[in-house]
């Protein structure tokens, strides 16, 4: 069988009008770009265009550069804002955690394989327990616990350590405190987060024991963007797991845990591969 | 291959203490009835035991009344609330509806082709759509229509209608209606109904539209038992449909209805089979 | 909300070289088409090209035929197969059963409430049963016996009634008669078929049975074009229901059903709405 | 709310004839032990009962030993063969591997925390390459290569190894070597595999490619018991993972990984838990 080349990936968003589709795939023909696949989606509501392209450059001497100043002026005509990824390009991206490891030890498996294309270069916990865990990966884990009064002064330093890894996305994997406002806003877009239950059901803490108060018959798991606005941020996707009468809240959190760890990587593996928009409270993902 | 006889069953349910598998199967054997399937279920928070038997008489001249007569005492011993179906018993169904058919159209597949072992005896609705479809099955279609100010009217018709045809399960298979307190009372722990969310998400009207603007990824539908608290009557059974960005609410309202029929005929299936037990204000559903 | 506008469809595929996307995008910017959604593959082993585009003519005097001639000669250029397909198109199918009807009922309501945008013109059967259910739909019944003697004579009646109802799509809605392989020449591309079971898995007779004697734990069904390789046909769809050492063959029948129907019914509407490309001995499915 | 108290779990099976549950249970209630939870299970083709109870000693002197002197009459006027097993017992398991590691990194962290009751002894693999993640668990690992030549002779290292850690079960972790009859002879009954595929779908090798070749819409994986027929053991359990055309069999691969995982373990833990009877050539899986 042929082996796959790895693709650019282009994606765009703009109001819709006519001829938002051509202005991209014309430029990509003149361009020499082949496109091996392409996924669009017009929101009737919003009015508002996105589309996500794979190409495979056909000339040697093809760079960003060159395909942004080609393609600036034809992009402004329609106030497009656009992106170009580059195939060997892995994001940085920060974990932070608290004690639960299931989703800290799948996303770090998974990066570890290969699976996703991300370089994890810093963990940050409130708590010293998953610091073997990362070790063994040869990631630097910085224990920052955090009490009522060091709250501010910690989320401070944790900032510091997203600069200073040169971090674009932070993945809170069952990071079990609430955020300050400042924070969120500081990581508002570029942060996604794992809640154990099905959003907008069971929102805040425990939602296991509410799942089991309500006598539910299904569990589920949300990952979403961080934004000002506590566990109501855009959802990029979610998991269900079945449940029924025997199990007690201790067995909805072990069974939840499976569930978890998948609907995260799955919204992470999304977002790594630029397939998440934000369509202002939605998302829309392209090919997910 | 050898042939299914259709069982008895037998279910039960009292405080939990030492004994109480014993006194039920221990009568069952010296009764000379043949157990051939059993799940029991100790809840230790409600410390409650539930219980429930398929067996197959040995004995020619099996009758419920010498079974109660001879099992009666040693129920009382542990408080024990029980009771015998028979494997000929088809219990009468009411179903209410109101415009939708899809939930009332696989009912009555199910019932006229034998997968629900019932008799709809009655059909209500407050309009006269759906008529047609009960004519064909053969049966009675009473159209009440109801405004605000004959509500109580014709839920009074309602309940005339429930006893004179003998009902012992009503299905509201999307009845449109906000049933009033006293009708709740009326209906409580003997009427299933749909609603078309994964409750506790999304209760009251237009739960598709409330899941469109929260973005989900999921929609689901909960059956659940009528009680005086709207949309929070015991959960029977739930099922959920995986939906993305591109779907309105509209395309919500479509893509549910496979669910919520689904989920509705396993919880009239269930209930049929008397494999649900209330257990305070949840479930208990064995075997199912 | 914003009411939508059923699109015009437009299908291709061609080899796949440099250009076969703009030459489409371009023409419909040209042309004043409004691309409202956009779907591409290709297959780097078949070197094919696939596309789905759903889109709103801009303009008053919008015509196919005019579409044709302009399109014509670009489309030539890279050998593409192209196809327009109308908002108002609602193909002829003709449906095939014996005995089973749970498939044909699912189908009938779907046509009947509007979610399958089909015409049912004709159901032909081995057996008389189902009359009843076609009368209700108001839809002709042909009661085409078959012994072995009367095979092939049958099957040309079957042919005269496709051809008579100037039929678009047979579907085989678990019509329990091997198609001799004239009938699968005939029907090859524009039938679709149900197995129950999940191809390759199980070909042939008593699928469940044959699941039973192996003590699988999910059964599933496959929706696949009829071709002339007897269940080997390219499967379109696929579903799975989970089973366990308490059901028969029986059983296994009763639980099937409700994957059966879900997956025919997800083939049809696959099929109706353009999005199935045959590719070899596979299909291609864009946005299904 | 009340912590659970871990049960003794007994399990039984013998030919069905009436009383198979009395007998159990009335001994369990005149010894003073509490049942918690009871499935049973009549196979009516193969005439034999199975049954498995949780249940708490409500006495303080409770000994396996003195259960086994007063219950053995009782049982075997039933010709029964049943098992006890204690809450703390937690069985040695041995997993082999070759070089994917998904499925030993699941089953190590299942391990690690807790989620699967056993004691992983000891890593046998043909391969060196997951010597570093067994070190890290602190598991012995043996690397023992297999060439067409030494074959028989590392089988006969595998079983001192197994006997040496007085291994209970062994776990086929995606071992990708086909086993001599002698050794599946040996392993018969206690050792559990994970093929890639949906049983009997896709024997042998390299069933995602064989899967991409037919154009399936899902994949699958099943775990089952080893026994003297290559790919044909007791089925315990199987997953489905659903795909499309743009799945080339490298994201087969990737994709199954995921229903591989969770389909073993969940396999090994109702082993673990003694939920699984073997049935003949099937299994009963008591509340699995």
């Amino acid at each position: 069988m042929k082996t796959k080349v790895a693709p650019w990936i282009f994606t765009a968003s703009c109001p819709s009008i006519l001829g938002t589709v051509d202005v991209v795939t014309r430029y990509m023909a003149e361009a020499g770009n082949y496109i091996d696949e392409i996924h669009s989606f017009d929101d009737r509501e919003s009015g508002r265009f996105f589309i996500r392209i794979e190409f495979l450059p056909q000339q040697e001497n093809f760079s960003e550069q060159a395909f942004a100043e080609a393609f600036a002026e034809r992009a402004a005509e329609f106030n497009m804002e656009w992106a170009l990824t580059a195939p060997d390009h892995k994001p940085k991206v920060a974990i932070m955690v608290s004690k639960y490891d299931h989703c800290l030890n799948d996303l770090l498996y998974r990066f570890r394989t290969g699976q996703l294309n991300i370089e994890v270069t810093v963990i940050i916990s409130n708590h010293p327990d998953l610091e073997d865990l990362a070790k063994w990966h040869g990631i630097p884990y910085y224990h920052l616990p955090i009490s009522h009064e060091t709250k501010l002064e910690q989320e401070a330093k944790v900032r510091e350590l997203v600069e200073q890894y040169e971090t674009e996305l932070v993945v809170l994997a069952r990071y079990m405190q609430v955020l300050s406002p400042s924070m969120c806003e500081y990581l508002d877009g570029r942060a996604i987060n794992i809640h154990h239950s099905l959003l907008p059901g069971f929102k805040g803490a425990r939602p296991y024991h509410q799942a089991w108060e309500k006598g539910v018959k299904m569990v589920g798991a949300t990952a979403h963007y961080v934004n000002n606005d506590l566990d109501e941020g855009p959802i990029i996707s979610q998991g269900i797991q079945t449940v029924n009468h025997a199990h007690y809240p201790e067995d909805l959190i072990a069974k939840g845990q499976d569930i978890e760890r998948v609907t995260l990587f799955h919204a992470v593996k999304c977002h790594v591969e630029k397939r998440v928009f934000l369509n202002d409270k939605r998302t829309v993902v392209l090919g997910g």
